[in-house]
């Protein structure tokens, strides 16, 4: 008898994926992924996706407001949608509540819901209320993308280059001053603002993933919520290559460089394993990746930076550090001390 | 501040429903009802319904094997499908697991599931699996109806008749065997079956809700999840109408009423307010009820009862009892012995 606790996630869906019954004609994408994909007819494609917050395990009720909350839980999925370059629409928010949970902190996660979806068009249509000990949010959004603008984790071809939108590790700034509330005092106001903001309401880069799926030249696309090395791993395992990230242009905001001072950790660390940023994560054609790069720019004014190129899959994952030297990509990111002891 | 304890289901989700995004032009059926409903384009409309099991409140474990657990997930999700006259389609499943859970424990459930799902052509195509206090699978089901086709709580009128399919009451039998299994000893074994099987292993009647929605005249159909009673209060509240349920005509098996005899309840206490049944109970224009009825029996052998007619709003809810006397219809279907009191 094996416990869940002992095989780990990944392993835990390859083993349930097997007692599914055989996928119709219709299933593009099924367990696995962050997203389902599913073929209406007519080369339009409809995006399933859910994440679950639970309190405890993915939020502590008293570092986050409800409404944060709300906003939180909506961009997680509002991300994925837009990774695989999609129209994310409809929304269904099933709560688990304990029996004493006000109806104001409800109301308050609803607001935040709203104010990331309503700029969307995305329509929150129902759910499902349920009595349980641990205040729980499990979200289901479903989205429309055209056939030939689909970006998945597959695709990616050695020589393609590797960009991220945004800036790396910030969400990670934030979780160290929601934990270590006493290094506020020490920093600039601002570097606290962005940093907090960057981990308690990230913004799902819907919009970008849209149009770098329809500029065209994309190979690939996932969203930062593992920790880039993880979910570049991903797309590495999906689309069976190597790759080499360059540590010197990875885009960490000032913000980022100070809060990490400060708690006397490595900013690398951060942008590489951190998580929660949800940037989008993409492989592109090196012949395409200037006018990619600049319609992002024109279309949402944010910044991209390309950060690394595919290798063929026998080249294996490397991080080429400042000084030049090459070390392995690990999934769980950069540890410095680890590096520094070997 | 409210409590969700104190204000109860239906008030906590209108409250809710005031702070989500104003509805654009393809939401046909939002926050409320059991199924969105929303516009594909073209006639098509996609149909998205979530039901969570949680472990102590709908289910107990030690009751009910893993297998039996994931075909009633997997049903109750049908059902509400199905009793939009619409063709189940993608299920994502998110699992909420405490840490010891087995996984052998899981992969019965995804057996079960694939049971109830496989004949009807649904694929599991996802979901998410999160660390959780309590033993929580929250199911999420996308399905599709042809606009023409749908059948929802809105549209009965006065002069429809009222219909169930097969039996009610046989649930609430295999609760009362499940709580006090010493029952069962006294009873025929195939009546301890037959209601077990009913309330761990209900079967979602689908494809006699396509059959009703494409035979033409049926106006309005739920399934019979909170009760009969409580129901068939949805439709009269969505349609703005009365109905008169004749008690000596409700469907109610064999094994049931001997349950009930040696557990000293009142079959029709039962039939009326027990739930869970995944019953559907449907209104539909008198001079077509015949064809009907035939069209189900033909297609699925399933038998299909007349067991009362709808009134003008005003009219109000009543229950015919055997002797003719007349009782109003409360949402918590009959008490028999408040009856007598009164």
């Amino acid at each position: 008898m094996a416990r869940v606790s002992e095989i780990g996630e990944f392993p835990l869906i390859a083993r349930l994926a097997r007692h599914v019954p055989p996928y119709g004609p219709d299933v593009l994408e099924g367990i696995g992924d962050d997203v389902a994909v599913l073929r209406l007819g007519e080369g339009r494609l409809l995006l399933l996706t859910c994440d679950i917050q639970v309190a405890g395990v993915h939020f502590l009720p008293e570092m986050i407001t409800p409404y944060q909350l709300g906003r939180k839980t909506a961009a997680i999925n509002l991300s994925d949608i837009g990774s695989a370059g999609g129209y994310p629409r409809h929304f269904l928010i099933s709560l688990g509540l304990p029996p004493d949970t006000e109806v104001e902190y409800l109301e308050a996660v609803y607001d935040g819901v709203r104010e990331e979806c309503a700029p969307l068009g995305v329509d929150v249509v129902g759910g499902n209320i349920s009595s349980l000990d641990t205040l729980t949010i499990d979200a289901f959004l479903m989205g429309e993308v055209r056939e030939e603008r689909l970006l998945q984790r597959r695709g990616a071809r050695p020589g393609d280059l590797v960009l991220v939108t945004g800036a790396l590790g910030a969400s990670r700034a934030g979780l160290e001053l929601v934990l270590h509330p006493q290094l506020r005092s020490q920093l600039p106001a601002l570097a606290v603002e962005d940093s907090l903001a960057a981990h308690l309401t990230p913004r799902a880069r819907v919009r970008q993933g849209q149009t770098i799926a329809e500029a065209g030249g994309a190979t690939t696309m996932i969203d930062v919520s593992d920790g880039l090395a993880a979910d570049l791993g991903h797309i590495c395992d999906a689309s069976g290559v190597g790759v080499r990230i360059n540590a010197k242009v990875l885009p960490v905001a000032e913000a980022t460089r100070t809060v990490a001072a400060a708690a006397r950790a490595d900013p690398l660390a951060w942008a590489l394993g951190g998580g929660e940023d949800y940037e989008l994560c993409f492989t592109a054609d090196p012949e395409r990746v200037d006018r990619l790069v600049a319609a992002v720019q024109e279309a949402t004014a944010t910044p991209v930076s390309v950060i690394g190129e595919i290798l063929p899959g026998e080249a294996g994952r490397w991080l080429r550090l400042a000084d030049g030297a090459e070390v392995p990509l690990a999934p769980s990111g950069w540890d410095h001390f680890r590096h520094r002891e070997a």
